[in-house]
């Protein structure tokens, strides 16, 4: 597996891939104990990897899908162009339905039917082979852009990232959410690959664990000098003086840069405030949302009590007792610094500031 | 097991008894999946009960080793005097072996050996027998003396806890970890008891999960209104406007105030200092060492890495991780509002008003 995981020279590993015609997803539901890529021989088959979350992480469930409509359709590219299209459609649909609240998902599969019916109308595709063709052009060219996303927010961040600094990260913003270098971690895979020598903290990242199961994996695995922690321990290394920045993800801006991000977010931001340590969001256009005003109008989604109660099969707290189980929440954009994103690094004041470069006349 | 839980209509758990001249503890170990007292038939199996952690906390401990002790002397005492205090001594090195840095354990048994001496030079104890009664007399009162000072703590802090408010609490300071009421719990258990509604929140406290496992429960199985949430989701709860105050215990407080407790202690206070919510610390004087001048003064122990990286038997963190895991952290004094003590609450200046009332001149 080790051999797979060096990419460009970022040494990261990798959610997935497009090899020789075949798709490949890294199974994170087993990380970090197994490592294990499975190849994808049905649409059936990546139906149940994206619903399982064997790939997660809103851009790569975008690529994971995209590149899962080919496996799909492939099989059926001797049928007449008429009723392959009508099957194009068809899998779309079915992949869809995987997981229906996933924005980007229904993003890359839309796009891929709406440009299978563009390439037939243009006469770009005159037949089922070509078409299929052209299709898998878009959706190297969906992963190609993801990449190229995450690259420029690593080349936006890197310059945060100096010798010898301490970085605190939290939950999942990785190369294992994305197609290559995260969003989060693309500061630190750049900063890395440069030969700089620095340290990531890792929260744990409770209920689910994504900063242990996955974030400090996945630093470790590409040789990052990565230290995993629990949640409650971040103000700790941080009065110790060991930590110079925090960079997290998100998964929605609003137009004053109140950011929801992962539960846990907001008092990581909170404790960089009270050390004066900056705060930074690792920002890809895609989670701008300027019709949000702000960050009151997010509805934080409450998650099931057993993943507060339970850890795997074993109970941890008491039959029937009270859970509250937010799983995000909104820092408010005065405890941020800045937004890493691929179109720079954007200070405040932030409602100015994200209109400019990603509003209607950005 | 309810019906034995009701005591002095507080309504509490018990972490020990002594009913009829036999001891029992309840097996916090297998907290929150299985309630179970077990007898202590043995002074072997007091020793493993101490050990293994069946009973744990500062005063559980101490009061449970004076009980040990009688366990351990009990069927001796047709043994001629001298060779019966020579009995009681060496079970006491035995029983004080069980956990050698647990300063409570040491003290109670050294307390009762000085007694069961003094009683016999003093002619108190004309015979083993009169020495062995004399001496459960004496665990009796070390078990009374803990459950006064947690009656008034919670005397002293009840008047925090009013009508409808929320309070935060972190770990165990619990009924669990002491003899009756706990500390940080005594103005919890105490409001209750006078009928208050109010609500608590109670953190999981990682990686130990005592907060999860022994308070959720022990505050629920005495019909109090608590939610447990995990350490990551106290800045959500206090941004809801949803805690008025927290409580929290203490393993030390220096001279200046400031606090050793357990890992995520002092996040829970720059939290609550950034909302503007009064956080305090129950303290009984036991834990004030004037001798410690401040925080930097108090060594904090770094734990396995394990802790963080299994839970129970499941990997949850990469092999070969590097882990941060201290078991304590430092409270700053200025992020204290008070000490919440036997004798009274404690506001500011605290090196002022800690001296005045734990002193030599106090």
């Amino acid at each position: 597996m080790k051999s797979n995981n060096d990419i460009a020279g970022y040494g990261l590993v990798r959610s997935l891939r497009w090899t020789d015609g075949e798709l490949y997803f890294l199974d994170q539901t087993r990380l970090p104990i197994e490592v294990i890529e499975e190849r994808q021989d049905s649409v059936e088959q990546v139906w149940d990897s994206i619903k399982l979350l064997k790939v997660r992480g809103a851009p790569a469930i975008g690529v994971g899908a995209a590149y899962g409509l080919l496996v799909g359709i492939k099989a059926q590219a001797s049928q007449a162009l008429p009723s392959y299209l009508a099957h194009i459609e068809k899998t779309a649909d079915y992949l869809n339905s995987s997981r229906p609240t996933a924005v980007n998902l229904s993003w890359a599969l839309k796009r891929m039917v709406a440009f299978a019916k563009a390439s037939v109308k243009a006469g770009a595709a005159k037949d089922s082979p070509s078409l299929y063709r052209l299709l898998v052009e878009e959706a190297v060219r969906i992963h190609e852009e993801d990449k190229a996303i995450c690259r420029a927010i690593g080349e936006n961040g890197v310059g945060l990232i100096g010798e010898g600094k301490g970085v605190l990260t939290h939950c999942n913003a990785g190369a294992l959410a994305t197609s290559e270098l995260g969003t989060a971690t693309a500061p630190m895979y750049l900063a890395h690959s440069k030969g700089t020598k620095f340290r990531i903290y890792s929260d744990e990242t409770r209920p689910l664990l994504q900063g242990a199961r996955l974030t400090s994996w996945e630093l470790k695995e590409s040789g990052l000098d990565v230290t995993l922690i629990c949640d409650n321990m971040a103000a700790f290394v941080m009065s110790k003086g060991l930590v110079d920045l925090c960079i997290v993800g998100c998964d929605r801006v609003a137009a004053n840069g109140d950011t929801a991000n992962k539960i846990g977010t907001m008092g990581v931001a909170i404790l960089a405030k009270h050390f004066g340590i900056p705060f930074y969001v690792a920002c890809p256009s895609s989670t701008v949302d300027l019709a949000t005003r702000h960050g009151d109008d997010i509805v934080i989604e409450e998650r099931e009590a057993e993943e507060v109660t339970f850890f795997g099969a074993r109970r941890t707290g008491p039959e029937g007792v009270k859970v509250r189980n937010p799983a995000f929440d909104v820092t408010p954009n005065g405890l941020i610094a800045g937004f890493i994103t691929e179109k720079g690094l954007i200070k405040p004041p932030f409602a100015e500031n994200l209109a400019k470069h990603f509003g209607p006349k950005a």
